[in-house]
């Protein structure tokens, strides 16, 4: 009823402005961008939308059975939101299971850790593995160390995480934690764990993805807590000589099938062409997977039925995909761009929200140079939400991240990550963590960009090299 | 040797001050406050304790393995910080075992919680207990209930820890940790879950003493995180019918040996007179008690070292008292009123350090009418560490509490707890979370506290009821 209202009332605003003022080819899309962003900062479905997967889901490994009442509810939420299309693809998932995680510090000063298994990671002998450990500055200072040094003993990556608006101390530490077992392993290690990859001081360790190598042995992998690093340090000053038992019972147990869920407001003039915003659907096991990334499910799901409810469809097709298994791997991501292959000479632009629920503060795209100039003046009605035109060096996410080497144009809409890397893959990944009036903030700009790139006449192709 | 450089130094100061200025009968103790004020701020010998008991001993429960390297580090500590006298007295402690903790949410829509045993709590049977929940506001709420709603269901008590700088809002809540099983039993419920007894966001439950009573079944007791708590609440919106499966492996094992551990700085004239600043040994186990009260331990003892270390001591004995087991009933604290009971008429005034490390703002006392006035003039110079005068009302913190009623002045230096109950109890309380220059203040504020009260000739007694 509201929105009808208010589409009548919008439809008024825009015909006055036709009939009364000298008005620019874009003022359709200036006026409907102004609408969907008084609409989002005054709705509250997002912030339902994560409450509800968090609440009646929680968490939903991939894989997991948990990970199926996610897809369930999925589609039954979006069938409710009246979307014009709403179906799911088959996605084959790696499955993993945590098991039972205990470490301790067994000499020279017994204590306990507080660890985390990280994603992938194979058990420990059921006993578990005790030996010395030998610290590292770096992923790099592993890779640099001798064989003989850490041959038989558990390595330690002290790396840590900086703080930025921007996320950027996660790039630089998490390298450590993706490829830190195999240069371990490589010089002999039995073990590693990393200090985690997080801003905090809370005493939660920070998991997330790890990998091996064919042919590199394969080895258990945890991370502890950031005040269980400074205590290992502090203990360093002591003496070199610090025993750490290791005990992890995690377990790879195959594949499952699993769903990319996606839905679609039909385009009014081109109907085969896409936008696509996209979230992921998956979360780690240990939060109810609020931030991450129940917030972007909630801000591409409540931006595209902000554009469903339109009284006059943009022209193209708006297409929500809510991504499997990102978690580990970006396999949603990877599928979905196999599963439409044919079809992404057909995507105009595509994005993903996977960054918490901070504020967005600008958008950067990723077009050929002559269309990023004229998506920047397109863009403009963003603005007066907060978003500035950043550059064309945007990746566009996680799961859209492989598409511009297909030649598929995509943007980042930025967020504000001051805080995200606090909780990111902790139980502290919780619902409580989410600014209502921030999450809002995002549906505006979300539903401003689909709306904009449904509706534009710019060639973006061929994107231009980074 | 700059103790000793120091000491010469004020002494030449002192002299100075008596030679040319016209000086009231306190300068000495004005004098000599300044002096340990300037040390105490510039010392960081309570932060390197701080730092060796949680880095060498860590967590050390009442009646472990961990309690008895706490004392044998106390001991040594003492010992080489050169206090006059160092010895121990037995103390007899209940010996509880956390064991493992698990609980689920298992209908309307399963999901893991993050739980605590409560500290006393007896099990569950292994294959745990999964009934409905029953959620009250608080413990007066489940008090006033009825049996027919309670009997065959876990009761949850919703209680809310309000943040204040006094910390007052813990007095309000904890009563539903401390008394909430035995108002459950006596109404036929089957075991407890309360919220945490905490002021964060974490998801991370609060560990904590509770009780039983004789003639009332023992059920088992824990403690939610903050997160967890909101979440049951999301799902009572939805559904009455929440179950939840606990699981607790927790045992009391009767009766170990502490000690509390006791340093002297005799005094001068008066040494048969005691001057006592105390604060506990014990921790609870699941961090390295840094906060709670690794820094109580730091701040007496260093106190106390200032103290030792001045070229003319102080008229009355100052004694540091590290108390045995005070988070499991403040045994050691009622211990030493009976060992020492001949000699608590020879007790000046006695003071605990048990909140933290925050800054202290504020004094107060217990003592005669004619006394606190007295006291409130012949404590000025702590003024001048940000320390005001308060009232005559003092508990004299935990392990001192029952000392009043025996007929001992007390004083509570009262600190800032704006964030204490964020991380107090949990595996949060680790060393980080300690300012040095706060932890220094308080040094400055105990070592002026002891030295005056050790120099006064006020008579204190007998002290004004409340």
């Amino acid at each position: 009823m509201k929105n009808s209202y208010l589409n009548v009332l919008f439809g008024l605003i825009y015909l006055s402005l036709i009939g009364c003022q000298t008005v620019g080819s874009d003022s359709t899309e200036q006026v409907v961008s102004q609408k969907l962003q008084k609409e989002a900062l005054n709705s509250d479905l997002a912030y339902e939308l994560v409450e509800s997967l968090t609440v009646e889901v929680g968490p939903r490994l991939a894989g997991s059975q948990q990970d199926l009442v996610a897809v369930k509810w999925a589609e039954l939420k979006l069938k409710s939101l009246g979307f014009d299309k709403v179906y799911k693809e088959a996605v084959q998932v790696p499955v993993w299971h945590r098991g039972q995680t205990k470490a301790s510090i067994t000499a020279p000063f017994p204590q306990p850790l507080v660890i985390t298994a990280l994603g992938g990671s194979i058990a420990t002998p059921k006993e578990g593995i005790e030996a010395k450990i030998i610290r590292f500055d770096s992923l790099s200072a592993l890779q640099q160390s001798s064989s003989d040094d850490v041959s038989g003993k558990i390595v330690f990556i002290d790396h840590v995480t900086e703080r930025h608006k921007t996320g950027k101390g996660y790039g630089k530490s998490v390298g450590g934690r993706a490829k830190g077992a195999i240069a371990a392993a490589e010089k002999g290690a039995l073990a590693i764990i990393i200090r985690s990859i997080g801003t905090d001081h809370d005493r939660m360790a920070h998991t997330g993805m790890m990998r091996y190598k064919d042919g590199v042995n394969k080895i258990p992998a945890a991370a502890m807590s950031n005040p269980d690093a400074d205590l290992i340090n502090a203990m360093l000053k002591r003496s070199k000589d610090i025993k750490i038992k290791l005990q992890l019972s995690a377990e790879n147990q195959g594949v499952a099938t699993s769903y990319n869920v996606i839905a679609e407001v039909t385009g009014s003039t081109k109907p085969d062409e896409i936008v696509l915003i996209g979230a992921h659907l998956d979360s780690w096991d240990e939060g109810t997977g609020a931030i991450d990334d129940g917030a972007g499910v909630a801000i591409v799901t409540a931006a595209g039925k902000l554009i469903q409810d339109l009284a006059v469809k943009p022209a193209r097709t708006v297409r929500v995909v809510l991504y499997a298994a990102e978690e580990v791997g970006l396999i949603g991501g990877k599928t979905y761009a196999k599963t439409h292959q044919a079809e992404l000479e057909k995507h105009y632009i595509a994005a993903e929200s996977d960054f918490g629920a901070g504020r967005i503060y600008q958008i950067d795209f990723r077009a050929s140079e002559q269309g990023y100039a004229a998506l920047s003046k397109l863009s403009q009605p963003m603005t007066a939400n907060g978003v500035v035109i950043g550059n064309n060096t945007a990746s566009g996410g996680p799961d859209v991240s492989m598409l511009p080497s297909m030649g598929v144009p995509v943007a980042s809409l930025r967020q504000d990550g001051s805080d995200y890397f606090d909780y990111h893959h902790t139980p502290n990944d919780t619902l409580d963590k989410i600014e209502p009036a921030a999450l809002q903030q995002n549906v505006a700009a979300y539903a401003q960009f689909a709306y904009l790139m449904a509706q534009s006449t710019i060639e973006l192709r061929p994107i231009a090299t980074k």
